[in-house]
């Protein structure tokens, strides 16, 4: 997992156990996929209604929308071309668990959504590039690795906004809280694959 | 008001009375149009979520969210170059109300759901039009000439996708019973400048 300790925001690397659940399953993990990357432009979207007067969140925020709606055209193509159809996925436990970490009073709000969305991307860069790396599908993998340039730079955008609108060391303290937590989460394999069983 | 009788869809054109408002208070129509740009991506991303399996949908929405976030990052920028603060601004009756005459069992929430959208991006159009045509502000009346394009698109897309999913004797029925409700909500002018007042 020699991915994984490049990212230094994951408190744990990802397990071999879920890289096999996936490489058993790529159909069902480039749909959910699909679902992920609509998902993380819904999140992003969702940010800048919640701040409309933040105008580097805004900025930022506008640039992360628009090329996860790029992947997911991209994502929605390849399953097209595989013949999979676009269909409802039951969603696993975590990204529900991680927003229940998301304190609801200002500004810690706004810090752990940030936060938050920080250590999807970090986690979904991660596993994409196991992907990209031992996807038996050459087409595939290349596909997992092209996304990795502009999937890397989002972590540390949302991470750059956290410091931005938040005192640096609550950034660094809050952070090493969720990464312990988002960890855990990921401990015991989901039954059903997913980017992030 | 020529360019209001092109658009087949309105059932009346835009009052002499919105122009004569609208370029009195550019700032505040810009600012506004910024909102209505993120927001005209969050109901494409919404109708998204809520369709995850209809593919055609969700290709043509994918194409609309971006382009609506490529010109929510253009008008963010002139606001910018403008010394215009992003800042939160009270929304006009127009959305919420049209809203309202969405039904809520399928199929119709669908129908409505697009004819909606198709008719607010009928009046944008007519009305970035008119913009683009009267505004003495030269830079800014390009602009809007610049947005007529894409725009034009949308309700386009809005309409053919209602024609995919329903009956075209019902799109065609429902589509003329909004386009009175749309009309008749234009005919009091709001008393705050807005791209729909």
């Amino acid at each position: 997992m020699s991915t994984a300790t490049t990212i230094k925001f994951l408190q744990k690397p990802t397990s071999q156990a879920w890289l096999e659940q996936a490489l058993a399953n790529l159909d069902i993990v480039l749909l959910d996929h699909s679902h992920c990357e609509r998902k993380a432009a819904g999140v992003a979207l969702n940010l800048m209604f919640r701040y409309p007067a933040h105008t580097k969140l805004v900025r930022s925020l506008t640039a992360i929308a628009q090329e996860e709606l790029e992947h997911f055209d991209q994502v929605n193509q390849i399953l097209e071309q595989r013949g999979i159809p676009l269909a409802p996925l039951a969603a696993p436990p975590y990204g529900a668990s991680l927003s229940k970490q998301i304190r609801s009073p200002e500004p810690d709000r706004l810090l752990d959504a940030l936060l938050v969305s920080a250590l999807i991307e970090a986690r979904s860069h991660e596993r994409l590039g196991l992907l990209g790396t031992h996807c038996p599908d050459l087409e595939l993998a290349k596909f997992y690795r092209g996304l990795m340039a502009s999937e890397a730079r989002h972590y540390g955008i949302y991470w750059v906004l956290a410091t931005t609108y938040c005192d640096r060391a609550q950034v660094d303290q809050r952070l090493a809280e969720l990464a312990i937590v988002e960890s855990e989460l990921l401990s015991t394999l989901h039954p059903e694959p997913r980017i992030h069983s």
